[in-house]
């Protein structure tokens, strides 16, 4: 075995997806040198396909930080969505509720506006890298321990280390047991994603709540479109036919208004679970959480990426504080500040889910008070808005 | 057994609480006569302590139609609620969110408003019958078999019958199975509500939501006060010293404002169970239900009362309409019209009781996602304008 060649850095981060790279770009820009280390390599992540709704505050993060204007060139702003039930659309006008707007543009692509930003400026990201492990997180040295593409074992010394190495990722688990407090909870139902070759059939999201199960209307593009419908956990994809899948996703979405999905091949097809989980503390001595790897919400209202985004923007804070003043106020601060918008987005992607899913167990009265709660929120403007509020993203603490 | 004297009217109202009372005083004044049976005396009722929360809408009905205007002079206008949790009050100001308020005007003084009103408008109203049945109702001259106070077989002939009998009334049993859905879902907790001597301990209600459980601080009057604590369905009031229930309460409401209850002898103690209940339809035949007989909720959101005036607003104007134009649109549309606005408060019910208490098999998960939501409640003018909407109550459809 060839010896560790040590590195030397302020901040090691685990991890070399959106949260990753982006809190390495931030801390560049205000002069704090950091190291990124992936496992996967980068056409990996850039062609797997992830959410595509961007809050008006991560767009922010990417134009104003100087990544990249594509999301403003190539993503779709959308000002609205369709809340749909008992085969009625209710649109949401999210500009009209709450002065705001989502834009659609894949996680993969921010991935790639990221990586190229951090090639750009001289940013070091290992990617392909095997056997990462973290230790002395709670020295004044932790490390991160890696091989890398070429086979080289290595060390990263640094000052923070940062785990942002999604819900498998290595860095949560490195906490000891009695040291965290694991909360979950898993949902009796999944999603059924397709991607397919078809023009859109709606201009913007549709949340379907129907007597068969949730759908969701998605798009990616002029000529791609990615659409949902609820299964069971355990659904086998190959068990589908393209024509049993149109068929599913057209009987949920059936009213009197007589929509009509467009339909095309389709070329992929997974089952998404669904699972809620958080870490507490965001935190183990001087090793932070953030993204995924402290906390996962159900695909319902889109929460993830835009909520890693955020914990990047308080752990950049946090970080930068400390480099600036010598003051570990704002890094200490960083688990209960970062926690306080998590909770809400777990909620609102609890409420989400559970106010349009079918649940087997759901008694009549469970359905007729779900229906009843979604004609509340769509008749009463104070429900539109405080839905519109969450899904377009809350205000920075 | 004597042979039952017959009397006939338009519309027979099974039920002399504020619903069946509310029913009549309106028809009189469009000139359609009606009849009320009702199994309670005058005095029981009168002196049987319930919710004391009218959302402006009941108070406008009250006021509007002549019944009284005491609630205006005697009752105490809310502005607000104080949402409590962690030990932290947080004021919801529902005039400043949503320009309207609810009157502290207790269920009790609402009967005998309605019942001065009926008896000085010569409304025919009997008490303390016994064998109260109904029958015919799919015909066009349904029944209401009853024995008065006296003695004496008594049957109604009407055209209309409505069960405005509460909860445990006859008229929603006398529907057969197979003609009615029971829509139901239990809670697994109750309220230990006391009724006490003292000062108020704050001026509007304080919901709180505390590690140990949800605790509810309410008002009757300058010396009366009437308070609540989560309990176990089957709670014995009797195992309970005057001490421990203040030292139960007070646990609940502990935060670092230094909060006191203002304490006092406890005169009454009394637990009630949770359950809410919606048939489906609300009308059998000639036979429609309003009120707790159609539907009940758990208290916490103060939505029975104002749910049945508001069925009672809706069905006056399907009889009414029936009388004046001959049309029977409007009172078929009855079940579906008062449905819409009971799921809605069913649906308020079941989260207000949701965010607020503590469920035994509560996972760390739920337990911070309720904070989470509570957190975003208050912190949001959309979330706290929304429940505000709901709490004073909506527009009339």
């Amino acid at each position: 075995m060839s010896t560790p060649e040590i590195l030397t850095t302020r901040v090691g981060i685990v991890g070399g997806g959106p949260a990753g790279l982006m809190l390495s770009h931030l801390l560049a820009k205000a002069g704090v040198d950091s190291i990124v280390v992936e496992k996967r390599d980068h056409e990996t992540i850039r062609t797997t396909h992830r959410a595509g709704i961007l809050e008006h505050g991560s767009v922010s993060m990417l134009v104003d930080s100087g990544v990249s204007d594509r999301v403003l060139r190539e993503g779709h702003r959308h000002e609205g969505i369709d809340l749909r039930f008992g085969g009625v659309s209710h649109r949401l006008d999210f500009t009209d509720l709450v002065g705001e707007a989502v834009w659609l543009y894949p996680q993969n692509e921010v991935f790639v506006d990221l990586a190229a930003a951090r090639e750009r400026d001289g940013g070091q990201v290992f990617w392909s890298v095997t056997d990462t492990a973290v230790l002395d997180q709670t020295t004044d040295t932790p490390k991160i321990l890696f091989t890398d593409a070429q086979g080289q074992a290595r060390e990263i010394h640094c000052d923070i280390l940062v785990g942002a190495d999604g819900s498998q990722g290595v860095c949560k688990w490195s906490i000891p047991q009695d040291q965290r407090v694991d909360n979950f909870v898993e949902y009796p139902f999944a999603w059924f994603g397709i991607l397919c070759e078809a023009p859109p059939s709606a201009d913007e999201l549709i949340y379907c709540n129907s007597e068969h199960g949730f759908a969701l209307i998605s798009q990616r593009d002029a000529n791609i479109q990615r659409m949902y419908f609820q299964c069971d956990p355990n659904e086998d994809v190959n068990a589908w036919s393209e024509e049993a899948i149109w068929a599913e996703l057209q009987k949920r979405l059936d009213g009197p208004d007589g929509f009509q999905l467009k339909q095309g091949r389709i070329f992929d097809k997974t089952v998404l679970r669904f699972r809620s989980y958080v870490c507490e503390p965001l935190r183990y001595g001087n090793m932070f959480l953030a993204g995924d790897a402290g906390h996962t919400v159900p695909p319902t209202g889109a929460k993830g990426l835009n909520l890693a985004l955020a914990d990047v923007r308080v752990l950049f804070e946090g970080i930068d504080s400390y480099y600036s003043t010598g003051s570990r106020d704002l890094l200490d601060a960083y688990s209960d500040r970062a926690l306080q918008r998590i909770w809400k987005a777990q909620n609102f992607s609890y409420w989400m889910t559970s106010m349009l899913h079918h649940r087997a167990d759901a008694t009549p009265f469970e359905r007729q008070r779900q229906l009843g709660e979604l004609a509340g929120v769509v008749a009463s403007r104070h429900g539109s808005a405080y839905l519109a509020e969450a899904y377009t993203g809350w205000p920075t603490a």
